[in-house]
């Protein structure tokens, strides 16, 4: 398939120590297989500016995209959008357009836009802003680095403004089947029949409800008269005794 | 912080795919945590042999312990064991006392143990096995790469019964404080402080609630009576108006 690639960073220790179960990865795995983007890696990294440098370098050489969620808050752990820079070559000071938008906000709301929270206008230069219509403080992207915050609800909003403006490829279709046979009893055929459809990938997750136990198979692929095709010999394979 | 260091890899196409929502990190990490054993990243790949390989390699060389989830299943895609073994120099085949875990469990349940099942039994040389008190198929431990079931229910019980085993660290242990004052205004005090407390790490997770917004603040570390001290210097920044 030709469909363009990415990789996601998460970046957090609240999300390795665990006292934070991370959602954003469910949620852009899922927004970006609509759009036909292929998310092939995840990574989770502490707040280490070490860390975020090396992973930022490696995601982004290896994908069309990287998008990361994480650490671009007023605080002193908030080192993601330094950190980008310095992977991209790129330098970073606070940049107007980006106070502007903090400015506004903070008039509005009659809180004091301090030293701390000015840190959130720090922008590489050559960056994009994205769009942060509930806290103010935008994400951006840096060449194929695409930065938003961790809070859920203000990731999936940047997540929205974004994926419009990135090139998808072929939608990313899947079709399943349900079938009451255990996972070892059809992976053969099943082997047998991902060898003939190449262009296709196969799934097989074994499922126990009440006592009974079975498979859910997937196909997933970009063409819809394959995966039809597919289907009608899974639901063979399903029914052969 | 001397605690040992763990990375843990989760290898599914159906993650990556949005089909489903990861939680063995967030159980591995709360695990971990309270074992004083540092998870310090994570990563997930797909169902494809070379990532693995890559990822197993980078992780093992890196971290005391890698924990990996996914891929040891029946069929053609569960390739975890094979590329696993790659990484860390090992041959692998059907090994005896794999293979008698199988039939046990197959006459018991009256299944047929054919070949694709018995690839269940490929274990490399020299791997310590992880016993699996549901479905039989057992993890294993090769060198510092501890590779358990993605089934939820079947990752969590390998963990419980290969934690015990492994070497520990001072407890890592945490207090919070939740404030009714935005992250942005104590943002440079917490600073301040974080920058005297070397040895402990602060975050702060802002919240909102009912139209009501605060701050959560969380220290972590080792050593108690530091943290107490932390705390009492929290609260008194929490607590100035």
């Amino acid at each position: 398939m030709s469909n363009p690639t990415a990789a996601m960073l998460v970046i957090g220790d609240e999300i390795l120590s665990g006292r934070t179960r991370d959602s954003n990865m469910h949620h852009l795995a899922k927004e970006l297989t609509g759009r036909g983007i292929r998310l092939l890696e995840a990574r989770v990294v502490a707040d280490d500016h070490a860390a975020i440098v090396a992973a930022v370098r490696a995601l982004s050489a290896a994908h069309d995209h990287v998008f990361t969620s994480g650490g671009i808050g007023p605080t002193h752990d908030d080192i993601t959008a330094d950190a980008v820079a310095e992977a991209m070559g790129a330098t970073i000071d606070v940049r107007e357009d980006a106070r502007a938008l903090l400015v506004a906000h903070y008039q509005r709301t009659g809180l004091e836009l301090n030293a701390m929270r000015l840190r959130m206008a720090r922008i590489p230069k050559g960056a994009t802003l994205i769009d942060n219509p509930i806290s103010a403080a935008p994400g951006f992207s840096l060449g194929n680095v695409h930065v938003m915050a961790g809070v859920p609800a203000i990731f999936e909003t940047m997540l929205a403004s974004l994926l419009p403006t990135l090139s998808g490829g072929e939608p990313l279709l899947s079709q399943m089947i349900d079938v009451q046979r255990g996972e070892g009893e059809i992976a053969e055929a099943l082997a047998e029949l991902a060898a003939r459809y190449g262009d296709l990938s196969f799934g097989s997750y074994p499922w126990t409800r009440n006592g009974v136990y079975g498979t859910q198979l997937v196909v997933r692929g970009t063409n819809a008269a394959r995966i039809d095709a597919a289907m009608v010999e899974l639901a063979q394979i399903a029914g052969a005794a």
